[in-house]
Order: structure tokens, then C-alpha cells, then sequence
């Protein structure tokens, strides 16, 4: 079958293998998959992401001299119900799946593992008992959007909202954007967003931003604690810590730009008992003031994908329009188009999210 | 009166003038306070205690050219109630207060402010409002210890504990002692706790650890993780994220060092999806790797002081003979013993708190 293939540091098509069914897999044409953040994150700082993959006792376990397919937000079709499978969804099915895939009772992630082909190839081994199908006729462009938007769906459950919360989203490359949509569902509201890019502040808008702030005229901070703070608070740190002043809104921010600097940023600016949700992957080595955050007592909420559950409500979102993922979908590329599409995605002008058809 | 001074950043005794009573103050006698390691830390690195008091935008206005009465964990007697007062309290009646005192609508702390002595010195104007009446006869040694054991506390509050938690204290100094005093009430088994000193770790026990580790000969955090993790768990990253696997019991650790490194060493030693609580107040720059705590999507809880109900049930706590105070007082001081006791804190084997009567 053909693929775009990481290899030797760069982006070409060529052959690889058909997928191998392992029990309970099921062979599945992909029709279509998002390139995330991270694909380009691992294809331009390879060393520091096998680096610092070896630290997490090979949960992770790419290896950059050998071929590797990328691609972890699909939508597919059954082909073949492989050995040991019920046979529950027949062929033609359109589907998603969490990219992971059991083999041998071991559960492998899909898109960074050089045995298993992601979905920037014509087919792959999903697990059967992974599989959702894809509701109400939804098309499988939108349905592969179910990862990045279970990704700002899993960040808000984590972050323990109130009906009264004031949530700020830093950052709305499509980490950010999914976040929108996801307090959007919520109705939490207003929802505050800053990104430098114009683009970006408009779709930041079309995915559900109350106000959206262009952080080099003004601080999102400023508008957050304004929109936080009731007339007359008494916004002292003694009157804050003990009670004793008028009650503020609950606030949360979400950072979704995940590069040194952003997460004390966001504590400096914080209102007092302020949760910040880290949504943005940072691989970098960053530097916080302790002090402050215990000033501010404020909550630091560590998040990372979703769980299976939250997979299956992001599908359902989306298929019964309560998320809509369209004006996130920039661009369609076939596999000889992904390369380009690497360097497109740097500007954060022309594009959110491009999807690979390895079928065009 | 007299009290004892930092001056020309040394420790002098000398007079002072006595208190000057605001509308709504007491003035009180001081029968003891404690000495608490941020009074070590501003002696020390007081510069560095200003330049960051600085930007807090002004909450504390310490000047270290004028003099200064530290002092923040006192037991008093109500000697005099001033104008405005209600004279709720007779004089004579022994008293706690959280170190705030209210003057002109503001609220002020004590014991790092140069305009009001803290309780090294032998009376305090303290306000009425803030006063609660010492019950059951407590000595004022044992009454005194009310607000470090609030430390720990609030800590605990804060620190959403559920019954099957497993607590881990790491740094067993006077806040992490406080901190197991508030686990044993709570009744959150087994409470294991880590420190390089012997002295310490046998504080630990007295004040209710049940397993006490040296870090220089066991990982502490082995015999967390052993605890929250039933016989057959599995814990593989995908397993314990999309919980595939047994079920953990949550895990919970107190940082109460407060020296730069510590929270990033709780993050790489913990189990997924543990909460960390920083308790101890680390005022230099600190280094992280956010990436790790994103794998484990762990929550960083950053603590402050406490609030005005968990100080009143602090004071209960010792009074009704839940918390036990008496194993962390390790000597008592006048005046003029202040400075040698600053010194003498210093080595963690010989000491845990020390209590200042400026009657002595």
C-alpha cells in the first residue's frame, strides 16, 4: 500500500507493507486523517522526542532510523473482519478509533510506532473492540475530527467547571480551538481567547469565543480578572485569602500554546484560587516562581488526550452538530501533499487543521 | 515594653513603643509565640524576602532599614479592650488570633510589618473581631502552636482527600509535621513520610506517620507507589490513561521543603494522576519539565496560610487532644534567647519549634 513516510528525517511516499492482522483486528481503509501539532513537533525536534520518550520507561518507543507512518486522528472504513473478531461491524462501516490498537493483550499507541502504520496510509490494523461507528451519515472529515476535539473536551472535563467559572483560553492554534468548542457545549461563559494571529482570532470566534483578544494591543489577564471580579471587590490578598472581601467568579485558564514562559504567564496574571489547565505539550525544560502560584494558591491541572468515554462524546458532538468542527478544516492533501502541508501549517494565517486523503 | 528586634538585619533586644490601639483593638499580652522558619528565611535572604514582597504589588511593605518585630504564632491575654471595642473578652482572658489585625477598614499582617510589633515583643494590638477565646484550660505553649498547625490544616483541606487516598509528606520540618498532625485526624491511612533527619523522622512518628523513610536509604516514592497499587495492577501508560487496567488508589504528596527541584522530584517519583500540594514556600526560581507531569496528567495544588474557620478548628483540635502539640515543642526562649534560637533552628536534629515568652 502507499504511505507518507517519515524517513530519514523527511516526508516522501512510497510503499510499505499492508498492514498484518493481529487477533481482534479488523482491516481498515483510511479515508481520511488530520495532521496534528505534534506529528510536526516529532518530525522537527526528532532527538529531543525520542529523547525524552526513553525517560517514560518505553511507553514510547519510536525509532527515527527507521520508516515511520504519522497520522493519529482518522476516520475509516471496514474492509475485513480479521481472526478472532465478531464480526460486529460489517464492511463498508464507516468508523473511529482512539489510536490505539491491542496486539497480543498489549495496547500500542497508533502514529509514533515504526511496526504499525498511522493514518497517512491506505490502510491500518484497528483493534475491534476500539471501534465507534461513525452516526447520522456524518461525513468521515468530520468524524476524523473527533480526536483533536476529544483532546479540548477531556481539558474541560479535568477542569472541574462551575456554572459560574470565567474561562480564559491562551492560545487557539487547534488545541485552543477545540477547548473553545468544548466550553462552548458547556455554556460557560463568557469565553475569553487571545492569539497573536488574526486568523486565528477569527476562528477562535467561529468556534465559540465570546471575546477575543489580540494579546499585543491588551492583557487577556486584564479582561479575565475584569470579568472575574464584581463592582466593589476588595481585591487584596488578605481580604482574597480569608474570606473576607466580596466574592469573585471561580476562574480557569487553558494553556494551549505549550512553550517555556506561558504556564507562570498565566500565574502572574491570575486572579487568586485561579485553576490553569496545561493542555499545550511543552517539551522543554520551563521555569515557574513558586512563590506567586502560593500567593495565588493556584491549581495547576496537568492534562493529556482523553479517555474512552470522552472519545465516544466527541463523536457524538460533532454528529449531532454541537460541535462544529467546519471552519477548522483548512485544507485536503493527498499523500504527496503532506509533505508541503508540514511547512504550511508553520503559518498560523493559512491553517488550522489539513486533512490527508491517501486515497487522492 | 520590650521586644526582641531585627535591626541592621541582626536580632537586638531594646524598648519599643508600646501599641497604639485603633478603633476596634485589643491590647493584648504576650504570653508566647513561636518561631517559624519564614522569620529564619526573612533574616536571612532578606533582600530577596523585599525584592519579592515588591512585586506583590505592595501586600507586604517590609523595610529593613527601620526596626522590625517578627512574631506570628502568639498566644496573648486580653489586657485592655481599646475605643470602638465591644468588650466581649474580659481582661485576663487567653486568646489566638490569625495574624491579621484590622486599622482603618485595612487589614494588616503581623510580624512583618514595621509599623506593628509581631509577638517577640510583649504586647500586641490586636483586633476584636479576630479573637477567639482559648477553650479547656490550653496552656498558651500548646495554644500558641495553633497557627502552624492551621498550615497544615488548610493543606489538608485543600488537598480534596478522599478515605482510600494514600498521603505521602515529603520534608518533615515544622510544616510537614503540622501536615501529618491533619492526615491523622482525618484518618487517611497509611500516612508515610520522608526526611534525611533522624530527629525528624522520629517526630514524624510521634506526631502520627505510620511509615517513616530516609530518603538517602529508600525511595519514598517506591513505597507510595507500592501502596496505591493493588497486587496484578497494570501500569502502562495507555492502561492507567484510558483506565484499562485495575484500579489505583489516588495518591496525594505534600511538598514541605520548599527549595527549588522538589516539586519537579515528587512529578518524576509519582504515579499517574497523583495531586501534589506545595506547602512549603519555595521563594527562588524553579525548574520544571512540564512534559512529564502532561504524561501523567498529575495537579499541582499551591497552598497558602488559611482561612478564618480552619484557624478556629485548629485551636479545637489541640484543645480537645486531636492534635497533640506537645512533640514539636523543643524549648522556650525570653527575649534576649531569640537570637540563639534563630541559630540554633538551624540544625534539624536539635530542634522543632521554639516558643519566645518575652516575660522570661
Amino acid at each position: 500500500m502507499r504511505a507518507a513516510i517519515f524517513r530519514n528525517r523527511d516526508l516522501v511516499v512510497d510503499n510499505v507493507p499492508d498492514p498484518k492482522l493481529a487477533a481482534g483486528q479488523v482491516l481498515a481503509k483510511t479515508l481520511c486523517c488530520g495532521i496534528c501539532g505534534t506529528d510536526l513537533h516529532t518530525a522537527k525536534f526528532t532527538d529531543d522526542f525520542v529523547e525524552r520518550s526513553k525517560k517514560t520507561n518505553g511507553r514510547w518507543t519510536m525509532d527515527p532510523s527507521r520508516d515511520l507512518v504519522f497520522g493519529h486522528e482518522f476516520c475509516c472504513e471496514v474492509v475485513e473482519n480479521g481472526p478472532g473478531t465478531e464480526g460486529k461491524l460489517k464492511p463498508g462501516t464507516r468508523v473511529v478509533s482512539m489510536p490505539l490498537t491491542i496486539a497480543d493483550n498489549t495496547v500500542l499507541g497508533l502514529g509514533y510506532n515504526n511496526d504499525i502504520p498511522g493514518g497517512f496510509a491506505q490502510f491500518m490494523p484497528l483493534s475491534e473492540r476500539m471501534l465507534l461507528p461513525v452516526p447520522n451519515g456524518l461525513g468521515a472529515d468530520k468524524a476524523a475530527l473527533t480526536e483533536p476535539i476529544a483532546v479540548g473536551w477531556h481539558a474541560v472535563q479535568m477542569a472541574r467547571l462551575g456554572t459560574d467559572d470565567v474561562p480564559l483560553v491562551i492560545g487557539c492554534g487547534p488545541v485552543g480551538l477545540s477547548v473553545i468548542a468544548a466550553l462552548k457545549v458547556k455554556g460557560v461563559r463568557p469565553i475569553i481567547a487571545a492569539d497573536y494571529s488574526p486568523g486565528r482570532r477569527k476562528l477562535a470566534e467561529a468556534m465559540g469565543a465570546d471575546i477575543v483578544i489580540d494579546p499585543a494591543k491588551n492583557s487577556p489577564y486584564e479582561t479575565w480578572a475584569q470579568h472575574a471580579t464584581p463592582t466593589g471587590y476588595d481585591s487584596s490578598r488578605f481580604a482574597q485569602l480569608f474570606n473576607l472581601g466580596t466574592k469573585m467568579r471561580p476562574t480557569v485558564a487553558f494553556e494551549c500554546v505549550g512553550v517555556p514562559g506561558v504556564i507562570q504567564q498565566v500565574i502572574d496574571g491570575a486572579p487568586a484560587s485561579a485553576r490553569v489547565v496545561v493542555v499545550g505539550v511543552c517539551m522543554e525544560t520551563d521555569r515557574i516562581e513558586p512563590f506567586f502560584g502560593i500567593l495565588k494558591q493556584v491549581n495547576v491541572q496537568f492534562v493529556l488526550a482523553y479517555n474512552a468515554q470522552e472519545f465516544a462524546e466527541s463523536l457524538h458532538l460533532i454528529a449531532e452538530g454541537k460541535v462544529d468542527v467546519t471552519p477548522l478544516i483548512t485544507g485536503t492533501v493527498g499523500l504527496v501533499g503532506v509533505k508541503n502541508a508540514f511547512a504550511e501549517l508553520a503559518n498560523p494565517e493559512k491553517h488550522a487543521k489539513i486533512l490527508v486523503d491517501p486515497w487522492k
